[in-house]
């Protein structure tokens, strides 16, 4: 992995797809401005979290609003862009996808999430599945900062998915919009573990915490570095957040615990299929 | 599972086998008199965490006199007992083994450390593997309290060990020593994380951070429900800590979040071979 600066935009997400976009422009620009060679987005950051809202805000990755916009975008401002992620429409199917554009402003990655978000807590029951379609591809590419590995939300529940992408990257980008029931305890919990089990920056983008009549997420956008230590976070409001990500951080680590290499291989893998 | 009470006792570990053997008989005692059905006792309960300290104490089962007074003490209260763990000598080898002895006296459990503890941190070098041997079992116990599985200390930075053994358990007992460099942000995280992920209670204990020219442990033996929620946690000092372990918990957190039946065994799954 190259030294370099990211930023993560956890942003206000309204009822309004074009509002959405334009303000996540004004977010990019000012992240870009600020230095950022990477810019990450929220889940859903064009949509409010809701099965209609994902319907009537859908796009068709070639006829995307929404994607040329990004694009552009990371052309004009000569950076990395994590495009949040979106409601890709292909043929029948919706799914939730966060794409990576490169500074020429092409699509060099796409993660569709892979674990539908059907949960029935004591205060919040939702079933992604009641519209979405479940990616079946485990996400990283690599770039001339470094190897990125991408996932969505519920995607870090589970570890095997983790353990396999983290063998092919340095960090890891989470767009991820938890709530007031499963964010106090799990959110940070979650992303510092992945962080120290496989030793890779985490970078957890949030929509912020915008009072609205679908989902509140939990806000608390996070940088974590491979000791799982918190290098910026947020609250529940918007906010940029910035860090220097550092590949000596990594080598240290990596020296210090070699968890990656005490694995007992004869005894236990995780295999992909 | 059936519901019981649980207690585990971070103790004063000092340089004297016969002496830690006796504190902790008091210790246990003491919580079998509080109504504990299970007592648990930390990694190393009878020797300092030093390489020449486990050749110094290390013991054969049948010829172990620390086993001799645990299994003793569980029939006479009538308890599950969690022996530490202790350093085994199995012909030329020594391993770091907990034992778990039913309340007739009888070792119905064996969990040799399947990790060594071998690291190079800025602040502690430890190689556990100069002196000790890894074990190569996945342990997990059939009891009438319900199903416990064994891990020890650096066992826990392993996923994929915790993914197998839980899908056979409904508790992780886990005697760990984590130190002043690594327990800050390693200790809780994972151990929270372990729980979240298995949906299992995980019931940590340490020896005390008791200053000592060998080791200081990290201390802050905690008992973490299947949300992940810490029921109680310990400081630095000498603690029993208590609490009820119930099954209505573990079946609300799988009802609310279904991990378990949400992993994609399609794409990625962990193998033991």
């Amino acid at each position: 992995m190259n030294n370099f600066k990211i930023a993560t935009c956890q942003m206000n997400v309204v009822d309004g797809k074009i509002d959405n976009i334009m303000h996540s422009v004004e977010l990019i620009r000012e992240a870009s401005h600020n230095g950022a060679d990477l810019v990450c987005l929220p889940e859903m950051f064009n949509t409010p979290y809701d099965n209609n809202k994902f319907i009537e805000n859908a796009e068709e990755e070639k006829n995307s609003i929404t994607l040329e916009y990004m694009k552009t975008l990371a052309r004009e401002e000569k950076i990395y862009l994590q495009a949040g992620s979106i409601t890709e429409k292909d043929k029948d199917n919706l799914y939730n996808t966060a794409y990576l554009i490169s500074p020429e402003g092409n699509v060099i990655g796409k993660h569709r999430k892979m674990h539908m978000f059907d949960i029935d807590t004591d205060d919040v029951t939702f079933n992604e599945s009641d519209t979405l379609t479940a990616g079946d591809n485990i996400t990283t590419v690599k770039t001339s900062l470094g190897r990125i590995g991408i996932a969505i939300c519920y995607d870090i529940r589970f570890s095997e998915l983790w353990t396999l992408m983290c063998e092919e990257c340095d960090m890891v980008l989470l767009p991820g919009a938890f709530n007031n029931t499963t964010g106090p305890l799990h959110w940070q919990t979650l992303i510092r573990a992945r962080a120290i089990d496989n030793q890779v920056y985490v970078v957890a983008t949030s929509p912020s915490s915008l009072d609205n009549p679908y989902y509140v997420a939990w806000g608390h956008s996070m940088i974590v570095d491979p000791w799982g230590k918190i290098v910026t976070q947020a609250g529940r409001n918007e906010q940029i957040l910035y860090a220097n990500l550092c590949n000596d951080k990594i080598e240290s680590v990596k020296k210090q615990i070699p968890v990656l290499k005490n694995k007992r291989k004869d005894i236990y893998e995780t295999i992909s299929k």
